[in-house]
């Protein structure tokens, strides 16, 4: 999975990861109503912006909340991202061992996504069914994009200045270490640049994937330059939603959804020292 | 969802709650393979169960391990349980706000559970969309069952001697005296008694989930007395899913299953002090 998002990265100039979320009451109004609707969204979305794409990442719950058709939904737009890049279930999973595993085969089995979001809460048990399998990485919830984030990850542990997010990317080390290095991952927000910075200082080579930019507020730039780390060279998926898929709801969704994503590739791409950031194998052959 | 809860416990004498876990390599043999076997598999568990359960709780992972087939017999399994008792979706669900909003309309609007379960992790603006909603109520994680709980939760937060877990506990009263008493329990596994006792001794009033027992090996008698509280009429739900619904995988799987459940009653009726323990109102007219 690092290995493709690397090439792609290379390919694309920069790694963006477009958000697909099918809320259905802010479809184009064009498309209809239902999950017709956003069937249509969803594909035409994902044929906008593949140029632009390494990553696509699918959130189930605007999938869910469609009920079982949604959920069908889910496992088309899967296989369709999965023909232009990588896709990532953003789904923040976790739950106990056993249970771990139905979702870790959901997932990677039975939807076939490269990738995926879980929640740490449970501690190393119920995110190992997600580690150590070829090709797949799972990023774990380290400091989330939303205003009360630190009700928890803000908490300083065990008798040190530490907070819980900086503990979760120390446990992620561990685990990465133990259990595959390029099965982990760890979701940092956008909207808290100082954060992942410290993150990056604590997890220099895990992949992170950067929600928050766009809608959220976040600084794509301060954001981007920390992810990158000190070598300029670590691997980061920035992640945009709604300020590419809701870019238009007009007759114009797919022109405008597009702009976005290229105008997004394009700063990304400012942001990459030349021929220093990504692997050289050309490896477009193995996505 | 408590008063429906109490006058259920009044009713059965204690709050069992039978988890549907489908679990597709462990069926009944008899019942044959597939979704089809799963399907027949929970009707027959409920329909046995029903006269000593409470409450039913679905395991949502062993239903997306089956796809949209999976997600649909989730939905018919809701509305099938919910004649008979309350419905808990356990999904451990938790997201920024937008996305926690739709995960809440797809499990309380979209299936019509009366609860579920979700994770605090991402703070209080991710389980607040739960929350506040007339009848139903959201099991937040505070101490989970397994064997790696204490790799989060343990950690002793802000200088003290309090461990995360409790602090979350703490968490959850503040989000109930926010947001409304009625809409928020904790996850409290019985393989840990001790903890049990410190978070019902934090929230005195909140129901307690409290899952573990059977397969996992919690001690239900020491549980379920910690959960009761020190006015023995603190409400909870001692959730049981293998040692119920896998107690024989043969011919006599319902026999089994039913026997199972109404033993479990039994033992929790023991520990009921008589006529203290839940509202005198009759309310079986209310579910």
């Amino acid at each position: 999975m690092i290995d493709r998002l690397s090439s792609l990265a290379r390919d694309r100039g920069g790694a963006l990861c477009v958000g697909i979320d099918p809320v259905l009451d802010q479809l184009p109004s064009h498309l209809g109503g239902g999950v017709e609707a956003a069937r249509r969204y969803c594909f035409e979305l994902i044929e906008a912006t593949a140029p632009f794409a390494c990553a696509f990442k699918a959130n189930a719950a605007f999938f869910e909340a469609m009920g079982s058709a949604g959920w069908q939904l889910l496992e088309e737009v899967i296989e369709v991202a999965g023909r232009y890049a990588l896709v990532i279930v953003d789904g923040k999973r976790g739950d106990v061992g056993h249970t771990a595993d139905a979702y870790a085969r959901a997932v990677f089995e039975q939807m076939g996504a490269d990738a995926c979001t879980v929640n740490g809460y449970l501690g190393f048990d119920a995110v190992a069914p997600f580690l150590g399998r070829p090709g797949k990485l799972a990023f774990v919830l380290c400091r989330t994009t939303n205003p009360g984030a630190g009700d928890l990850q803000d908490l300083t542990v065990n008798g040190t200045e530490t907070p819980l997010y900086l503990e979760v990317a120390r446990l992620a080390m561990a685990w990465a270490s133990q259990c595959g290095a390029d099965s982990v991952g760890l979701v940092a927000g956008a909207t808290w640049p100082e954060e992942l910075s410290r993150i990056r200082h604590v997890a220099p080579g895990l992949p992170l994937l950067i929600p928050g930019v766009g809608t959220q507020g976040g600084d794509l730039e301060r954001a981007v330059t920390a992810a990158l780390g000190e070598n300029g060279d670590a691997p980061y998926l920035l992640s945009v939603s709604r300020a590419i898929g809701g870019a238009s709801r007009g007759a114009d969704f797919q022109e405008a959804a597009g702009g976005a994503a290229e105008r997004y590739l394009g700063r990304l791409r400012g942001l990459h020292q030349p021929a220093s950031t990504l692997p050289s194998e050309s490896a477009r052959s193995s996505v």
